[in-house]
């Protein structure tokens, strides 16, 4: 059966067993795989690399496009094969790893990670691994349900190991659109200037000779789970769809909006969700992930294309979609991330960016990665070269978290990811607050009455109006108290005055 | 002599006093000028509406290229004129207006402000003001020493109001190159590919009928002086010439470089004029301001292209500049700041990006422009245009401040407007800190080693060791802490403990 989707016969002298694949991983070496964001990553050989690990100590860097399964990031972490990670993960192991101090990570924007593999930055890649529902009788490999930076390792490393996985649809033959850029000073305009162009191969170009082992893998890709669309979730999209009404009536955007990007997981899942019954059609998507509600969207004739650079469903979702892939694909492109996340695109297009905050501070700082400052959580992804390079972005989040006890709405974030430059409009379940054209000040005092909740607006007023006292009006701070609110969190374990 | 440089004969009867072309400005317009780093802007006009203000008074929203000249940044805010400010101010009027309150200023990204014109997100443009040499036969403007803003300013605007500058050079003819984009969903590629790629037209485009006067001034560029390059600028530029000496030789530069983008003032400026001894050759530029370091360049044949929005000389330089104006014509491309500051073009292009920190903290957050988190000194200009686009992205600063009182090495900087994502290398006098591939803990200690003056060293050793302590490792910081070195030092005056 495998042999059926290695189309190239003389490859069929590579396959081997996940453990000889294995062994090709050396101690120290530089493994970059394919997957984003639990979808189309390598499965069977960081399996059998994680039960070498027990009886023969090694580490790798690794690379990969974003979030992987608990078969790389969870298995290698456990091991202690995973010593340094880029640039975007959700898994519990290695999240603790992190933030224990024995797994090194840096947090990277998701459209830089490819040029970095490419101008060397990262040093010498030494393996690619990489999910792939076929090989072509050239050699060349069709990627599964992601693309992420797998053309780029593909290109880059010294070895290539494909796993097969035979749970995979060959219906997604057709849907990648493979393209990629040369590196200064030789690197051309991007042609796309519709979200659903083609302008590249449906595979990722490789030298066969490269290709060192094939392994046949049944495994699933682990998914996450989407949380039910609860209330908050629900008035957020409902604040943010009339504001988009407002923008068409105002003549600010066309009737049929502009392309959506829209971030990763539930909150950003259930704002897209909104749209389903909204009055907007013709919709189109340029995105990173498409995920269950996506495929609403296209069931109720409102979305016509959606580009990305993974499927990112919920279980459920990925049932419907492996069922329906014929269905789906026609409306879907996946694309290498540097194509999916890249600034030059993101702002010829014009997206809409809805993006997920921690928390946001009253002056329009976002923090999207640590919690209380030196706590990871995921990581930036692709928000920030959505943000920046938007039409028009915003950011979500609940008002609240804890049970109340910690406001997401603060003097001054304790991480800062995205500046008071970058984003025009702040949501949550309690208002919406446009920013365009105000200065501090004015942004202050609109995000605190519109998107706080009532349980800190006083206090937060009362920050504000303290430091207006100070000398200097234009982004009034305390220095003694910015940070106070998380210090009290992480003493008290609340951010209310008891 | 005016009519000269109006080759349009039906323009001359719109000749007029600048008291007269002043009145078309009305309470709560919004203007929109020319000008970049004080060069280009309009002179003779604003000192008439400061005039006028003193008997009538009224209050505009102005926004610009970037810095603009005392005759209008100045005389407006000291008459109330000004009420309203974007993008980015070095006037000490206007600075103090800011920070008392009396002018609200949004300080963004310099490639942002086109298309906020042109989205409608400032509201209507009711009136521009343009300097300029001439207006051509079909009664287009030619600017003068800078582009900025004008083309979106004369495109939306309800009318034009131009400011022929008779000490402007002629030989400025010729050296512009305008270019616009499109709206979403209709943008197309931006054709550049090298940076002095000529796309658009030597002139402003301008439907003679909205223009509605004509002035006459012959006031000269208020520009600003450039420091001497003292020994600390020298050792930072030294320290960045050794290091791209070694990127050429690891094979991740090319001989030539790349593009090279130095943001504005004396430090930029000394960092890019010792070039001019260095083995580099063929080099060229990719920038917003072409300053007199770049004379140099051009002159020791290191710089065979140079693009800009403007040229922003010093006193000396400006004479020089007009003295040889066809000489270093030849070598210029001044475009629209849409395109000199396109992040679309700088990725291409792979910049070097070269720019001025006031503080950059421990994890490498960089500080552009609120001194104590509240003092907005100018703005952040460019630099995050280039930045987060570029090949590779230096942030240089002093070590130290006042005397050796304040640290520009920090735990937390107190203002944040590049982000632990957007940087690669750290610059000071004391040497430099390349942070590709590290950890925050990583880049935490490099940066302390090789960057903080030794004055420093130990107090911030001791906060990143305490803060290891902590229950996260990820990014270890403590939030009754971040900012205790701005609250010290705006206490007691110093940020070292006594």
């Amino acid at each position: 059966m495998i042999k059926d989707r290695i189309r190239m016969a003389s490859l069929h002298e590579k396959i081997m067993s996940p453990e000889a694949a294995a062994s090709f991983i050396e101690d120290n070496m530089t493994v970059a795989t394919s997957g984003f964001t639990p979808s189309g990553y390598p499965k069977a050989i960081p399996l059998a690399m994680a039960k070498r690990a027990e009886k023969e100590p090694f580490g790798i860097t690794l690379i990969t496009g974003a979030s992987v399964g608990d078969e790389l990031d969870g298995a290698l972490t456990k091991t202690g094969v995973l010593k340094r990670r880029f640039p975007y993960q959700t898994n519990n192991a290695s999240r603790d790893g992190i933030n224990n101090g024995s797994v090194c990570y840096q947090d990277m924007h998701l459209s830089h990670v490819t040029q970095f593999i490419e101008y060397g930055f990262f040093g010498n890649i030494d393996v690619a691994i990489i999910e792939a529902i076929a090989i072509t009788e050239e050699g060349n490999i069709i990627p599964t349900t992601s693309v992420g930076i797998s053309p780029q390792a593909v290109k880059e490393a010294d070895m290539v190991l494909i796993e097969i996985n035979t749970t995979q649809s060959m219906a997604l033959e057709g849907v990648h659109d493979i393209y990629m850029t040369e590196k200064p000073p030789f690197r051309k305009p991007i042609p796309i200037v519709g979200p659903g162009d083609r302008i590249g191969t449906p595979y990722i170009e490789c030298d066969p000779k490269k290709i060192v082992g094939i392994v046949e893998c049944d495994i699933t890709d682990k998914v996450r789970p989407l949380g039910p669309i609860d209330e908050d979730s629900k008035k957020i999209s409902a604040h943010i769809i009339e504001f988009l009404k407002e923008e068409v009536k105002a003549g600010r955007l066309p009737e049929n909006l502009l392309p959506l990007q829209s971030g990763v997981g539930s909150v950003a899942n259930a704002v897209l969700g909104g749209l389903v019954d909204s009055e907007f059609e013709n919709l189109t998507c340029y995105t990173e992930v498409i995920q269950d509600s996506m495929f609403d969207l296209i069931d109720a004739g409102k979305v016509k294309v959606a580009s990305g650079t993974s499927f990112t469903p919920s279980e459920e979702g990925l049932k419907r979609l492996n069922d329906n892939m014929e269905h789906y694909a026609k409306y879907c492109v996946l694309r290498p991330m540097e194509i999916s996340n890249h600034p030059e695109v993101a702002r010829r297009l014009g997206v809409i960016a809805l993006n997920t905050a921690i928390e946001f501070d009253i002056y329009g700082h976002v923090n999207s990665t640590n919690i209380m400052g030196s706590r990871m959580m995921n990581g930036i992804g692709g928000s920030g070269d959505f943000t920046r390079n938007a039409y028009l972005s915003f950011f979500t989040t609940v008002s609240t978290a804890k049970n109340g006890d910690i406001s997401s709405i603060v003097p001054f974030v304790s991480h800062v990811d995205h500046t008071e430059h970058d984003v025009e409009v702040f949501v949550t379940e309690q208002g919406l607050a446009d920013v365009r054209g105000l200065c501090p000040r004015e942004r202050a005092r609109k995000i605190i009455e519109n998107c706080a909740h009532p349980d800190f607006k006083e206090m937060l007023f009362d920050y504000l109006n303290r430091a207006e006292q100070g000398k200097y009006s234009h982004e009034p701070h305390l220095m003694d108290e910015s940070h106070s609110w998380h210090h009290r969190f992480l003493t008290t374990g609340s951010m209310k005055v008891k």
